[in-house]
């Protein structure tokens, strides 16, 4: 792509209507590359916005990748990440057709499509390449490097997956360069990574180097930032995903926590192990980072977009009464008051309990 | 090796006497494959005895692998865990020379030696094998299988790594089989897959699969056992390794915990971060417990191996009084009495909060 921006066709097959579609969802709103094409046969002859209003964009919405040619991308997006990343057998003849019409594809499945011997080799047919966005490169184990960075840290944290950590570190990051801060967003998801064009996918790394992945990145960030906004990922009673939250806890070292929770949420997606009530979920969050490097709860950010607005507003009444801290929706009511009202929070820089020496 | 038992020659250069060689200890200690030598140039001309009495053992001690096979070894295992798993250059001209010699290679770094082309070369010219027991096979996302096993499931939770979580769990398995109960070791690390033959090293498992590669070792264990003995990792405030840890406490989908704790140690290893208390510890695994599946801290068991046997039993003392929960060294004492004080506790079979659902 030599630095240019990327024009994508978005793949996202009988799913781009719903939840399963969160990568789309998020590189047509926050990406700098233009996405000018959708391809799911269940919604083709719609545009974006007939779909997705918020998500104001008009690009169409075709069968097929040779259906989406017609729009000059330059790039195939895999826009769904199934639970576990394999990749559906159904998409393999779309994703050849794309290399094979010159696209380069990039993925943010667990399963590395550019080891894949047929799709290397529609690749070299059509002179292209793959972009395996969750491959991880090699990091070391976490040393405490990160508790020297001058940036302060702040973390995005959660009562559950998908229900907008990374939109919210996105939010706050924007709001922050608003009020002239040096604040920069930090992915740690194959998302963020493809919105920001760097990062690490944290559950993609191997469990001992999670930690050391998540310092890495934060560490790399800091050079040109006085604000770091972490992504953060799954939750801390995700029964299958919160290793990776506590590799972030850990491992990126945060000065500051912002809680995001969806009101309507009642039980972990895909259990039925009940969501932490605000005060649960504050005291466990901070109960662990009590143990290593003490941070607070600055705030809460609520993802009220299947609320009306004034459900809305009573929910965050509720969150501000039930915890006494800031709380918002920084999508439906924009970043800049709850970023306001958290930015004091974010101002102070922690010590972790004891000076970290390097592993040997 | 055809299902025959190993005669091993243990490689631990410059450190078969101190904590790093812990692997090599424990095949020594617990493992049914017989250690015919051990390779240190700093020990040689001893025998393991009269380095580390405690093992009750007399392999001679050697300088070389050449050295050792005076000794008819079998098989060469790597007998030291480097932080970060990576293979000293240094050791590579031992391990070449024992697969040049035919003897198969053992190990548990976090590298392979069978994906390294000049070790894959000798092992054909020397017609024998690698095995990297700390490779993982493919494993689902955790699913919830693991509340549906029969047996029950004792993990095994400690305030660090490397002070006896593996070891207690070895010790209180043999105690309940010699109470007739049909209990399983269940190995999660390098060591104990040696030991056992079996497990998988969840610390090298990629993080998002941490957790179903937890609950698919306890599915696995629990078709022929009644009481599950799973070795924990880690340690819950440990800024690597922690996430590993919450892999085991949410994919074991414990019944009961036994919290391993070494007196001397008063800062995470390697950290400065200051270890938890009794209390605070308890708090801390029980809370995350109790958010997904309750579990409680059914005694404690101490390492106090660089105590004298007054200092052992003020500090065990000590642990009862602060808990209020049984205390032993099942090392020094043995495990019969701590087992049986904690019998009552492993009976009982806990519930998840909500019946999981299979993830799509």
């Amino acid at each position: 792509m030599n630095g240019a921006r990327r024009r994508y066709a978005i793949l996202a097959p009988g799913s781009f209507a719903d939840a399963r579609a969160k990568t789309a969802h998020g590189v047509i709103r926050y990406a700098e590359d233009t996405t000018v094409a959708v391809i799911d046969p269940d919604c083709a002859g719609k545009c974006v916005r007939d779909v997705l209003p918020y998500l104001e964009c008009d690009a169409p919405i075709v069968a097929t990748v040779a259906g989406a040619l017609a729009f000059k991308p330059t790039s195939l997006l895999v826009g769904v990440a199934p639970p576990g990343g394999a990749l559906p057998a159904s998409w393999r003849g779309e994703i050849a057709a794309a290399l094979d019409a010159g696209l380069d594809v990039v993925s943010g499945l667990h399963e590395s499509l550019g080891s894949d011997p047929e799709f290397a080799a529609f690749a070299q047919r059509g002179k292209t390449s793959i972009w395996d966005v969750r491959l991880p490169p090699a990091v070391p184990l976490f040393s405490g490097r990160a508790y020297e960075v001058g940036a302060r840290v702040v973390l995005t944290v959660g009562s559950d997956c998908a229900i907008g950590k990374m939109t919210v570190a996105l939010e706050l990051t924007r709001a922050a360069r608003e009020r002239n801060v040096r604040a920069r967003f930090v992915a740690t998801g194959q998302t963020g990574i493809m919105i920001a064009g760097s990062g690490i996918a944290i559950d993609r790394v191997i469990s001992d180097f999670a930690s050391g992945a998540a310092e890495a990145i934060v560490v790399e960030a800091a050079c040109d930032a006085d604000l770091l906004f972490v992504e953060g990922q799954g939750g801390i009673n995700h029964p299958a995903f919160a290793p990776v939250t506590l590799a972030l806890v850990f491992g990126a070292a945060p000065d500051a926590l912002v809680l995001v929770h969806r009101p309507t949420r009642t039980v972990i997606e895909h259990f039925e192990t009940p969501l932490l009530s605000y005060r649960q979920l504050i005291r466990i969050y901070e109960g662990l980072c009590a143990s290593v490097k003490p941070a607070r709860v600055a705030g809460i950010a609520l993802n009220t977009s299947d609320l009306s607005e004034a459900e809305a507003l009573a929910q965050i009444a509720r969150a501000r009464t039930e915890t006494g801290l800031p709380a918002g929706d920084v999508v439906r009511f924009g970043p800049h008051r709850l970023y306001d009202e958290m930015a004091g929070a974010f101002a102070d820089k922690t010590q972790p309990l004891g000076r970290a020496s390097a592993v040997q």
